[in-house]
């Protein structure tokens, strides 16, 4: 039998709030009858939109939570000043166990902030990090450290690739994950001091630890787990959206510039949207916060009901796989 | 009247070495009748090219260099030991006042070192910058520093940022250039100890800085300048190549999946081969080392004949806009 897991989410974060998280909330109990969640917001709102769906009362809760976080404000004072927001209600589920996990579309640098004061970090822990997918010609990399850590030690580095390796193998299940060092150069004496020192380290722990990888190598899926620090993995978070929405749009733009372009594109639209589709990764769930005392996941602030959905089951598949658990038995204290 | 100028060309570097590298050389002298060659590499092996082209003699000399350096070599140890090679010969043409520039295809991590202890630094530099251009929606920015100095001081930085915009103004032609700072979010106070050092003394400095810049903006061309230590810079420059690459490898598997899009892919020949010129930057020429006492530019491996053309003309807007007169009256010792 399935272990029943509960999940808080943020009704209040994100473009889409509150009502694709709602419908994401409902479509993921309606989907596995062993999730439960608090739906944690503005309780008038929550329950107007609540009246539209059939589901079972028995696996949601409204949580009350009147004030909002906004994207703009201070993380640290935010969070310390808010205590009635849904950011900070939602975590508080998670550090008093009512929940195991806590989604959330808002903020990134709250939820941060609020995962690592708040909920706290496994013993042992240097840094939580935050670990994104990014998409490659045949699949995803998650892309470690994309938080707040950006003046990073090597040996955080090496609990990122740990932590990292135990997520990859068992919510996507490749087992044994290629680790990858992200350098400007494949060879062992390549890069600044914090790579160099985390090379040596990284050699010598029990993880696939495939060296050095360059970046024009990311895109070619010859990593599954990509170790880097946050100032470097945000660089490439970034870009990568970036760069894919302005290829996309300057292609649309040379598609459209004639008639027989356009019959063209036309005949085009099915494998234009395939394409497209290869870079929408709202199937494989939000970032989660790895190396705290819970689970918190990040979700992207456009997610919509399937991208909520998606991210709750994959809290099911972390807390069933007893990633924490595993990630506690690996660290050395 | 225009000044001539001499440019030592490497003919044995790059993946069209030398049969490209030599058309390049002979199309720029027969463009422009104030330029004047140096191919330095072995002169059998160029004089049996030559003899299939039509030029001026006197703007074309020969200079036999047996040796070549392979990419994979160690830098530095390259450099010492072969000294009959194409590379240290054209490097000291430049060094002994004889060409007012060299351009090479050949290995990065060579022309870097070759660069720096040959030629040498400017007096009051602190480190020389690889600088290429990398595309943006509506045009191209300057990308400071892609070079060898991965562990920056902010010091380094304020003066790529200086030698950036004399660069960009005078060889690219836009005014008073946006300089701005590559970072993991837009205020001041973010990012890590490097970028925010940089930001506090970039403000006081006598260019167009107009701030922090996130990953995500720099193909919308946001900037014409973008500040970063070289690890950083190689990650996005080698980064946009791989993702590029690999984005129109994924968009034509999914234009040739049947014969609807088949079809349509025949009829969009023309836009999607102009969509693919947007990312030719050949036209602009290769990456300048700046900051040394002449001009080394590095161009890209792939280069064929028109990019080396290419950049041999901006060998001669480089100098005919005194760039290294300008960055010498720019910085302070």
């Amino acid at each position: 039998m399935q272990e029943m897991i509960t999940v808080a989410v943020d009704a209040m974060g994100g473009d889409n709030a509150p009502n694709e998280i709602i419908k994401g909330c409902i479509e993921s109990i309606n989907d596995d009858s062993n999730i439960k969640i608090y739906l944690v917001g503005n309780n008038i709102i929550i329950n107007e939109q609540l009246t539209k769906y059939t589901y079972n009362k028995e696996q949601l809760e409204v949580v009350d939570a009147k004030e909002t976080i906004d994207t703009c404000e201070s993380p640290v004072m935010a969070i310390r000043r808010k205590k009635e927001s849904s950011l900070v209600k939602g975590l508080n589920l998670v550090k008093e166990k009512k929940a195991n996990a806590f989604v959330s579309a808002g903020s990134t640098g709250a939820i941060l902030a609020g995962g690592t004061f708040i909920v706290g970090r496994i013993k042992g822990i240097e840094r939580p990090a935050l670990a994104p997918l990014i998409p490659h010609k045949k699949g995803v990399s998650l892309l470690i450290d994309c938080g707040a850590n950006v003046d990073s030690k090597a040996s955080y580095l090496v609990q990122y690739a740990k932590m990292g390796s135990i997520y990859f193998e068992n919510v996507l299940g490749v087992k044994n994950p290629r680790v990858a060092l992200i350098n400007i150069g494949e060879e062992k004496s390549k890069g600044n001091s914090l790579v160099k020192e985390a090379y040596s380290l990284l050699e010598n722990e029990d993880i696939n630890f495939i060296g050095n990888i360059e970046a024009r190598e990311i895109p070619e899926g010859k990593a599954d787990i990509l170790v880097c620090d946050a100032f470097v993995g945000n660089i490439i978070l970034k870009y990568t959206e970036g760069f894919a929405l302005t290829m996309l749009s300057m292609l649309k733009k040379h598609l459209l510039q004639n008639v027989r372009s356009k019959i063209g594109t036309l005949l085009l639209k099915p494998a234009l949207k395939d394409f497209k589709k290869s870079f929408d990764y709202s199937e494989y769930g939000g970032a989660p916060l790895l190396g705290l005392e819970g689970l918190v996941v990040k979700t992207h602030g456009s997610s919509d009901s399937k991208a909520i959905k998606n991210t709750i089951l994959q809290c099911k598949k972390f807390s069933d796989q007893k990633i924490n658990q595993k990630i506690k038995e690996n660290i050395k204290i």
